[in-house]
């Protein structure tokens, strides 16, 4: 059952069903906000691409925009709150197969009269800038009066910063009521219209526009009431006419582009919990409505279109975590993440410049313009009155190599030569250039100093491994793919060959940087425990935990999954145990990743667990665990889990690969996956792989270590359970 | 009883009873809103003089300030709202005597439980700086666990629009926390610190600087919490530190002050109606909080510090209806009011040059800057897409002579030479200056076209009535300060010769302007018995309104109120039935003028009627009458009703003259009256009046038209109770 499961009203977790409830298109998004207020509801409106930097802020925010979901009903005199009188029959799911977010109760009046009442409310799949809500109240206690206010409320701002300057407040026709605003700073245009179904008066003060509907309702008859909302933005390339079509014209429209979505990108999951196919669905249905879809200019934020955490920015969650569910499911969006890295390959430049090196060095926290968003300070430390200066943004370069890599499994996966012409080359070239001139001359050889690596518990180290390998990959597919650059390939070569790829000690260890290993080990249990609050950060300074061995997330286990073939199992084995046991897992990519490399190390049990926790990061008890949004990049890595860890598909080798393990749980995994240019369909069982595709042309591929061609269809039955490699 | 009540809760009320429960003190005022969120609820809290000009506006606007109000209440897991469970014995009241707002209930949660919950809040009228709140939290039903958040939220915005940027968040000695912040365009720092008593739990995030404590609190025992806030501004002229004081230490101070007030500004009024006690009561407590005590770079807003109507800008309001109250009672703050408009002779000698005058065109809305703060164009009407101009920033001038009348009132109340010397002569030199340059010769006189008088609903009219008089008197005063300026007494005297002053017609009808005896009249009943709703705007254009005889409120019946003796008696009797007729009285400023008038020319019970009307602007069952904020001017006017009406107090002669003519209602009237530097006790009874002060020395003043003298005491019996002049 493809629905997201409000079971009953909760105050405190209000703002976490209101993350989990987002519509949205990939183009905006709406949170899952009720409709009648309540304290600490935040509702959202963001849409892709607007953002705006506030007045005495460093950095662009991504814009909350007039709201259209808020209404205010009264019933005979008694303003409607699911907090007075008392709710009968609760009922409320976002629908996923149909995109529409449904709630039905009963409610009783302070009086004792009752009302059903019905909400409704969708993002429209095929008219991205088309939201779509209905309202139904059927008086059960005798016939009733309703007012129902509601319209476009430009009060909404960013936790208290306003964004938006407002330019006119229009109505068309005593029915079509136009809000028009400017971002104070960015100076987009943005355009709210939306249109009730029923006469009502109209007001307009405050930065509001609303109108007010008053209607007498017999006993159990239905009133229904309709709102079309339509949002478009100076980004906007081609105009757009506010549609003349219901609720439900538009919502039929919508449910197919949905079902199409369904029935190709999403992954099938026969497991004894049924919250693993739950989860999964989950993830899919987000990724697939945080995304863009025809707009280059803009890419994927850390928390989707769900929240403002992180302020909309855009980092290497996208490329790393969230790009490859598009890159094998609909590589042209992938393309287009690639293309928003190329649009701004100028900034890169230009930080790259600021900082003394050659090349790109993309920003940490990009946003629309492609500079450097991350602040240099952090918020100042409320009790010394002290400010630490965002390492992130200053060390954490491996997002460049990250970048890089993305291009290369897009070319891999598509052969698009064209966009390897177009971009792909440069995009590679100009990240080389920055690692060639970021490695400096120590020790005999070239070493990448002061880094920060994917795990953030250490900061300002020496040749992290993961960022070196990382680097030496992104400048060996530079080479590759500009052959004609003579001069570069002089650079590179010598690059290559003397750069420091730090391998496995005496003890099989391979260091995570060049001090780890050195630094004392603490026992983690408590923060593993409670992982994902940062709690050592409680008991630590932010300097005390540099010095001790503890990873906020995988860090040289990223380096495993990225690169399945590279390391030696038993290598993988060994390291996996050492630092996984030094990981607290506080950051939401981790978790996911450790079950890939797990499950491939052959540690199946550990690797479901680390699954099944992955998936509690916004979908656990936690009541206040997504208030900012959810976390888009482990949305992608349970995907990723999944395909590439359970099914086992490896695209590392010249040839496609996949060696299914799926956990003892799991009866049965269906996805679609494509690979240049077609489209295979896999399915697994605990001892059977069938791969089909449309086409008779013949694919070669890697089967369990095996070479096999599928042509249509290919199925291969295994013995025994346990295979891995 | 000096109370404002609020019987019940209800949701509907809520910002009624938030700017009727404004606790404040003149430098700041804080909105009595409740402490936990309901849907609608307008928080407020405003400092005068702290404006700021938000992005795309034209308009200063009075900034909305950090909040301190809020508590988040939790007990046992239940967030405390009295939307939710039951509410048992609700009492809330703000005690004018003391300036505390106060809350008890008893709430009962879902699951049956019952607390005790008690609120208490005041502003210090000692230290201005300063508001203390104090939670009491008893559980009824067993032992409980409460969590209480509060603490500075700068989520808090105008409407939607965000005048703060912030600056920095401390914690100091892990209990102290401060907000810092700027005005994003008028550069003015604000501090916002506050301390709460119980140790808790501090966060930073979102612009809100919050404390949480927890606490458990065993069966019938009382948790208390104390919150201290302090707020302090760049317009400050000495540093503040934080109070080392409890709430009820700082309470005590506090009190000591208004009890102060209320025995030397208090008017007592016994009547069968206790009504009429309880809105002087609240019309002279909002009027103390309202008013600035110690800076003339501050006046008071048309909503002083109850709300953002009119964004806080200051009009003819101040001096015209709310100074009045001060020059008798407290004569230094009055001056501090003339002070002001002083300070700004430069904007307003600019805006009479801009728009081609001599001398002073003061701004029709003020603010901090002196320049004129109303917008050239009111909103968009929403249906046309038009823009009216707004017309009473052109040409509504009469506010010029209204500040000069003041001027005046002053000088005669106070005898104040020094005043005189150094603001008050140039003061009225300016603005009579402004006059000369701004009539017209025509038709063989000096007219003034083109000009809005008091009713705002005759627009562009020429030789309004009340603008020439006072016009006529701004000169003819400005003459007698301004002996020593050879050039300025020729104009001077040549306009008050050649100044067109109308005077009664064939009919004994003064006309309001030169046509509006001309137009058509339509029957106002339907608008009148909806006063204050402009509803006639919604069947008439404003236009139409124009070309027909509606008034909006008293203009020429304002003079007759200014200048007691200047019209015969019958004059007035005719023109004030003949011109009440036309009056719907929309504006707040409109019936306690009628009041007096109408008690001055006999008619008692009409009088009457109007006073109790007019006290229901801000006191009457409409639910949403002062969302906004209260109607300074009209409170001011409901003290002028009696002071001026009932009490009969007259001082636009040569000497001070009463003639009290209480309605039937009221049995008894005492209040102090400050006159040329003497206090005089005044108390009325319907036969006897009684004049009373602490100092010996001879006070010549006329009473019922008989010159008597007062030395400490005088009592008067009148035979009959008809004692109309």
């Amino acid at each position: 059952m493809r629905k997201i499961i409000e079971k009953e009203f909760a105050l405190n977790y209000l703002n976490k069903y209101g993350s989990q409830m987002t519509v949205g298109n990939g183009y905006l998004g709406v949170r899952g906000a009720l409709e009648e207020e309540y304290p600490e509801q935040v509702r959202g409106m963001y849409v892709a691409g607007i953002y705006n930097r506030p007045s005495g802020s460093v950095s662009s925010e991504l814009v909350n925009l007039p709201d259209v979901t808020r209404f205010q009903v009264t019933l005979d005199g008694e303003v409607f709150s699911m907090q007075a009188g008392k709710v009968h029959g609760y009922e409320r799911f976002l629908d996923m197969n149909t995109g529409e977010l449904v709630r039905k109760i009963i409610w009783e009046n302070s009086a004792g009269d009752k009302y059903q009442l019905n909400f409704y409310r969708f993002a429209s799949k095929v008219v991205k800038h088309v939201i779509a809500a209905r309202v139904e109240i059927t008086p059960l206690s005798g016939c009733a009066k309703v007012k129902i206010k509601t319209g476009i409320d430009a009060q909404q701002t960013n936790f208290g910063t306003q964004q938006l300057a407002e330019s006119s407040l229009r109505i068309f026709d005593e029915e079509l009521m136009v809000g028009e605003y400017e971002t104070i700073e960015s100076k987009q245009r943005i355009t709210v219209a939306t249109k009730v179904s029923q006469k009502g008066v109209f007001t307009a003060k405050n930065r509001q526009l609303m109108t007010e509907v008053e209607q007498g309702i017999a006993a159990n008859q239905t009133f229904a009431l309709e709102k079309i909302s339509l949002v478009k933005t100076s980004l906007d390339e081609v105009d757009v006419e506010f549609p003349n079509a219901t609720y439900a014209e538009l919502k039929a429209n919508s449910e197919k582009a949905w079902a199409d979505f369904w029935e190709h990108a999403g992954v099938r999951v026969e497991s004894t919990n049924d919250f693993d196919q739950f989860a999964l669905d989950f993830a899919c249905y987000h990724l697939e409505i945080m995304t863009p879809k025809d707009d280059f200019r803009c890419s994927v934020g850390a928390k989707g279109l769900t929240g403002e955490g992180y302020k909309g920015h855009v980092f290497w969650d996208t490329e790393i975590f969230i790009m490859p569910f598009f890159l094998y499911n609909k590589p042209e969006i992938a393309k287009q993440l690639l293309e928003y890295r190329y649009l701004h390959l100028k900034e890169a430049k230009g930080k790259a410049l600021k900082n003394g090196y050659n090349g790109a060095l993309y920003p940490w926290e990009s946003a629309f313009s492609g500079e450097e968003e991350t602040p240099e300070f952090a918020a100042i430390n409320i009790r010394t009155g002290t400010r630490q200066k965002v390492a992130s943004a200053i060390s954490e370069h491996h997002l460049v190599a990250d970048i890089a890599y993305a291009v290369c499994e897009y070319e891999a996966a598509t052969g698009d030569a064209q966009f390897m012409s177009d971009c792909g080359a440069e995009l590679l070239l100009e990240t080389a250039e920055f690692w060639i001139s970021r490695a400096t001359n120590r020790n005999g050889r070239l070493e990448i100093l002061d880094v920060i690596g994917p795990d953030e518990y250490t900061e300002h180290i020496d040749n992290n491994t993961y960022t070196n390998y990382m680097a030496h990959y992104n400048v060996k597919m530079a080479l590759e793919w500009n052959r004609d650059n003579e001069a570069f390939q002089s650079r590179a070569k010598a690059f290559l060959k003397n750069l420091y790829l730090p391998v496995a000690n005496e003890k099989g260890l391979i260091p995570q940087d060049d001090t780890f290993l050195q630094k004392d080990w603490i026992n983690l249990d408590k923060y593993k425990a409670a992982q994902g609050t940062q709690g050592i950060l409680l008991d630590y300074s932010r300097q005390e935990v540099n010095e001790l061995q503890i990873l906020k997330q995988a860090d040289l286990v990223m380096l495993f999954y990225l690169f399945p073939q590279r390391f030696a199992p038993e290598t993988v084995k060994k390291n996996l145990d050492y630092y996984e046991k030094r990981t607290i897992h506080d950051s939401s990519l981790s978790k996911a990743i450790h079950a890939i490399v797990e499950n491939r190390t052959g540690n199946r049990e550990q690797a479901y667990q680390f699954f099944q926790e992955a998936c509690l990061i916004d979908l656990g008890d936690e009541p206040h665990s997504s208030d900012d949004g959810l976390h888009a990049a482990s949305l992608g890595a349970i995907w990723l889990a999944v395909v590439f860890g359970f099914a086992g598909i490896d695209t590392s080798g010249e040839l496609l690969e996949i060696a299914p393990d799926l956990p003892d749980a799991w009866r049965f995994v269906k996805f679609e996956f494509m690979w240049k240019g077609e489209t295979i369909l896999v399915e697994i069982a605990p001892n059977t792989l069938q791969l089909s595709k449309n086409t008779k042309s013949m694919l070669e591929l890697v089967i369990y270590g095996e070479k096999q061609q599928l042509t249509d269809t290919l199925t291969i039955k295994m013995e025994q359970k346990d295979v891995s490699l």
